[in-house]
Order: structure tokens, then C-alpha cells, then sequence
């Protein structure tokens, strides 16, 4: 019971990168007992101003709190950092909450790996920037056994926002972490790039923006409508058929090229959609594609049509 | 004076695709006199239930009003139905007004046409969805000499939404409108691939959905930022540095790929990180891309760092 009790109270920190470090001053604020340590030394002075204690090893850090979070680039890393003798055995019977992003089979790989040490595992995903940490913009995705999940929830909810267990698949906050993440870059590469066309045209960047926010204000409507064809299966395309989208697509490629901007990001697209169209499906709406991206390029070949 | 007077009280309609029926659908609501013709004959039925003039040819349409509105799949459908003798002709002392999406290259080369012939002419666009036209929630933008502009706002606004004059350089909407195509097709690109590979790992493209809109929904504050950046020329990276987008684009690249689902977007983007981060800039945060893309390939050999 007593590392029960400490997981309340008390938190481990490890990678303090601008996500760590917001973790744990989230931890301070909220008056959690938290303990400190990144690989590269001198990252917590900040952090040790508002009360953290600094620890000289991962073992020692570990050893300190009944729960550790981890936060650092990805699983490679936090193998690096978790995967040593003392390491894993100061963690035996205590919990790790594992926040660094990575794939869902990387989560699955560290979760056998903590089953085999004795040591509770949580895996989780943060889908909001540094800023909203210790605030209600956070969201949290949490994966795991549902009684560690609720045991921890105390200490979590210090971190701010929402905090949704997703279930007990250990691999389920990763998967949906990769498609969020998925949604977000492509999303920001598309507007970075949508700039870069802009203020060759002369437009400037401040011109552009309060346009772009008008589109990103209409995306989750249109999430909501995709998400609902896709699971009906039919993909409706009165008010906006692939071909038009096709056409607009090259539009995009063709004006970015002019200006010598290489448009790597929308030919892909471009060429999905294309081959969409290719396979019979012109007249149906952008949603097809998901379906045509799942078929997978095996069987990209038209099939028979009567 | 007659021509000017009817720019008000009555307008044609040339295409009646899904854009050009709600144009067309919006006018007559309007109370506005609206002609109606399409290549492809049979579109207008419902139209001319709801008391559209239904014109037997492009020429007859473009005499029956002294403003024509004209809303087709790009410039070169433009072109096969205005630049015709008897057309061009009946256009001369008339206004245009191009609400078909293309290139801004295409909107110059179309005003000069016009300019050639006699004919009055705005170049616009359209950035929201066929259901949005008549409503508050549509966006126009437009673009060309700014009396002809206010001349024909009674008649747009009978389009509902908000209109914005761009100015007077005849490319602009189209410049806008291939930046927001360009935010609006790679997000959506991004979006239709995270629910592949979501489904692919077993959550429910409806699962997904809430969480996607939470994404959009930090998009425009995010948008205002990276604007912010590229205009002073400052990318900083504290919260988010690139060499951490370059991991989790690459985590999503894994995970697509080891479903057999092809990743060309989030390759091509991640492409453009890692040549930013090759570039020496890893510290800095995305909106640097920006910067990268505009340098182009040929400067993409490392500057010389001391
Ligand atoms: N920043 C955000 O807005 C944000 C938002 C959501 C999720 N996340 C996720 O949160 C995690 C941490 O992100 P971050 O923003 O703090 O920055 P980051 O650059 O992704 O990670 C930096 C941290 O990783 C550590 N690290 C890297 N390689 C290591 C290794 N081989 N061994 C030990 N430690 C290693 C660094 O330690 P050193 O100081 O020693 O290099 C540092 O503590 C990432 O998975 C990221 O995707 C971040
Ligand atoms: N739908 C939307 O949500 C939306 C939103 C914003 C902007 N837009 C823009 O609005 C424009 C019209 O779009 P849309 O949705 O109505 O559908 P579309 O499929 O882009 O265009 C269909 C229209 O183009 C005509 N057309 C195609 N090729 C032609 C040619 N060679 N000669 C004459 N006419 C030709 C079609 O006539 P036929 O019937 O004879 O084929 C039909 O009237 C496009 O530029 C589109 O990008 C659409």
C-alpha cells in the first residue's frame, strides 16, 4: 500500500524537453511532491526554483515516487533511459506512465517488456502543445488496465484538461495518437506550404492566415460527414466530386511549381485522389479515398466493371 | 446605363454544376431575374421549376442579362464557352464575373481576353461548400477594378455570405484560392489517411472523429502563429522543435506502411522537415518550412556555417 499511497502524492519526472518540463512544473503547481532527471544535466534548474528535487540518476528518480512519467522524443529513447538493470529494477512494482509518443506496436513491445519486470504500465499520448499543460486545453489519451488507469487518475488529472482512457489495449492511445498526429502535420505541412505559394504571389503571410482560419473553422463539420460515409461505406459526391477536387489539386501543383516551390505534399494527395478517379469512383465525394487508401496499391488494378 | 441597371435586377448563371445550381438557386431566392444555361443539357429543370429562364445557348444566356456569372470545373471549360464569336460578341459592353476556380496565371490571362473584346470583367472565388451559398457561412473573394466591384456587390450579395475585394490586381482570389485549396485539400488528404490507418488498427472512424475536431480546433491559433513567424523571419522552436515533428511524422510513416497503406503525404512532408533539419534549423519550430520551401531545391545544398 505504501506505493499506492506515494502515487498520489509523489511523481517522477523523467525528459525534461519543453514537454517534461511542462509536466512536471504542472506537477508543482498543482503541489505534487515531484522528482526530476533528464539525461542532459542542467534542464531543471527552472524547475528546481519552484520546489522540484533533482535527482543525479534515472535510478535514484525512479526510486523516489511510486509513479513515473516519462516524456522524451520517442520509445527508442525512453528503452535508453528504462532499459537498465538498476533502471528496471528500482521500477519493479511501481507504475510507469509512458507519455512519449511513438508507434502502437512500440507501445505493445514496452508493455511486454514491463509485464516481464513486475513493473505497471500505463501508455498514454499528450495531442495539445506545451502551453496548454496544467491548463483545461490539454488532452490526455490513456491506454492500459482500467483499475491502474483509475488508481492514477488522481495524479493525472494534476496535469490539467481532458483525460480519456481509451481501453485496455495498451496499443490504442499510440494508434489514435499517430492518426491525430497524422490529421495535424499533414495539416500544418499543407498550410506552411499554402504560405510559401502566397507570398510568391505577393500575398503575405497575415493576409492569408484569417482566410486559413476559416478554412480549419469548416474541418470539423466535414470530419464529423467523412467519418459517418466511411463507416456507411458510401461515399456521396453531389456537392463535391473527386474530379473537381482532382482539378483543384493540380491547380495547387501547378501554380506551386511555376514559382519553383517543389509541391511533393500535394502531388501525393493529388495522386490518390487521381487514382481514385481512375478506378470508376469520379463522381464520388474526397471520403472514397479513405476506402481506396485501405485497398492498399496490391490491389490498385481497376477491377472488372460490367 | 440599361446594362448597368439590369447588373442589378438580373443576372445569367453559365454552368450548372452542384456550385453553379446553388448560384443559380441562391439568385432566384433573391428575387434576382436569373438565365440559366449548361453545356450539358437536363441541369436546369429544377431551376426553371423555381423560375429560372432557361436559355438554349450560351450565346442567348450571356444577351439576357448584363452581368453573367460564370461557375465552371476550370479556365479551359471557361474558355471552350465564352471564347466563341457570337459569345464574345454578345459579352462586349457586359460584365463577367468568373466564379470557376484556376490558377491566378489563367485569371490574368482571362482578364486580357476580356479586356481585348470589350468586356467588363471580376475574377473571384468561391472558398466554402455548395450548402454554405445563400447562408451567412459563405465566403467569396473577388478580385479586379474596384467600381466594377461595388457596381456588382447588390448583385453578389444576393449570393449571401461575405464578400471580400482583394484588390485590383485581377490574380489575387485566385492567389488566395490556391493557398486555401492548398490548406484545405492537404488537410483533408491528412485527415482521410489518419482514418485508414486508425481503421487499420481497430478504432472506428466515428471513434476517431471527436478527437480529429479537437485538432482542427487548435489549427487556428496555431495558423496565426506560424504567419506570425514567417512574416518576422523568426521560427522559434522551444515549444516544438522540427527534429521532434520529423519523429512523430516518421512514427506515422511506419505505422501506415506496416498496414500496407501508402504514406506519399506524410513522406513528402516529412521529406521537407528533415531537409529543414539537414539544413542546420532542428532547433527551430515548423513555421521555418516555410522558408524552406521558398528557398526551392536549387539552394537546398547547406549554406557554409562557421
Ligand atoms: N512539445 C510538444 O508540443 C508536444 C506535444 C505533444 C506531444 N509531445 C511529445 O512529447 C515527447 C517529448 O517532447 P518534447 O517536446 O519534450 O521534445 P523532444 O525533442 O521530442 O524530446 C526531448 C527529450 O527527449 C530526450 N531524449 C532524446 N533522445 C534521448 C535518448 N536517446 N535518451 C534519453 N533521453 C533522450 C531529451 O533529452 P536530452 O535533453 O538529453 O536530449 C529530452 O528530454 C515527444 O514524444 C513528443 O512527440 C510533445
Ligand atoms: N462544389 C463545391 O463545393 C465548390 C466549392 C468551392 C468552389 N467550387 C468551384 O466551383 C466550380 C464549379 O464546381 P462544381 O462543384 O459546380 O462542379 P465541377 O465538376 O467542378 O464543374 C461542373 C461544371 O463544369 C462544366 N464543365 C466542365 N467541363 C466543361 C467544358 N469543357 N465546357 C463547358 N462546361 C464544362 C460542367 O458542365 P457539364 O454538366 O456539361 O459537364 C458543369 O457545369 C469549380 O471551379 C469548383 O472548384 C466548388
Amino acid at each position: 500500500m505504501h506505493i499506492r499511497n506515494s502515487a498520489k502524492s509523489a511523481v517522477t519526472v523523467l525528459g525534461l524537453g519543453p514537454m517534461g518540463r511542462s509536466l512536471a512544473g504542472a506537477f508543482l503547481d498543482a503541489g505534487v511532491r515531484t522528482t526530476v532527471w533528464n539525461r542532459t544535466p542542467g534542464k531543471d534548474h527552472e524547475l528546481v526554483a519552484r520546489g522540484a528535487v533533482s535527482a543525479s540518476s534515472a535510478e535514484e528518480a525512479v526510486r523516489a515516487s511510486g509513479t513515473t512519467v516519462i516524456c522524451v522524443v520517442d520509445y527508442d529513447a525512453v528503452d535508453s533511459v528504462l532499459r537498465h538493470g538498476a533502471v528496471t529494477e528500482g521500477l519493479r512494482g511501481r507504475t510507469v506512465v509512458n507519455l512519449s509518443a511513438d508507434t502502437p506496436v512500440r507501445a505493445r513491445r514496452t508493455a511486454g517488456w514491463a509485464a516481464a519486470h513486475g513493473i505497471r504500465y500505463l501508455d498514454g499520448a499528450i495531442m495539445t502543445p506545451t502551453t496548454t499543460i496544467g491548463t483545461p486545453a490539454a488532452v490526455f489519451l490513456h491506454s492500459g488496465p482500467a483499475e491502474l488507469y483509475q488508481e492514477h487518475k488522481p495524479v493525472l488529472d494534476a496535469l490539467g484538461g481532458t483525460h480519456t482512457h481509451l481501453g485496455e489495449e495498451i496499443g490504442r492511445a499510440a494508434a489514435y495518437d499517430i492518426a491525430l498526429l497524422d490529421t495535424f502535420w499533414t495539416a500544418m505541412a499543407g498550410y506552411a506550404h499554402a504560405l510559401a505559394v502566397a507570398r510568391a504571389e505577393g500575398v503575405g503571410a497575415r493576409e492569408l492566415a484569417p482566410f486559413a482560419q476559416g478554412i480549419a473553422a469548416i474541418l470539423p463539420g466535414i470530419f464529423e460527414q467523412v467519418a459517418e460515409d466511411v463507416e456507411k461505406g458510401s461515399f456521396p459526391g453531389e456537392g463535391n466530386p473527386l474530379t473537381s477536387a482532382v482539378s483543384s489539386m493540380a491547380h495547387v501543383v501547378q501554380t506551386s511549381e511555376a514559382h519553383g516551390i517543389e509541391a511533393g505534399v500535394m502531388r501525393a494527395a493529388e495522386g490518390t485522389a487521381r487514382r481514385s478517379v481512375g478506378l470508376g469512383h469520379g463522381a464520388d465525394g474526397f471520403s472514397r479515398t479513405v476506402e481506396i487508401l485501405e485497398r492498399g496499391t496490391a490491389s490498385s488494378t481497376p477491377p472488372l466493371r460490367g
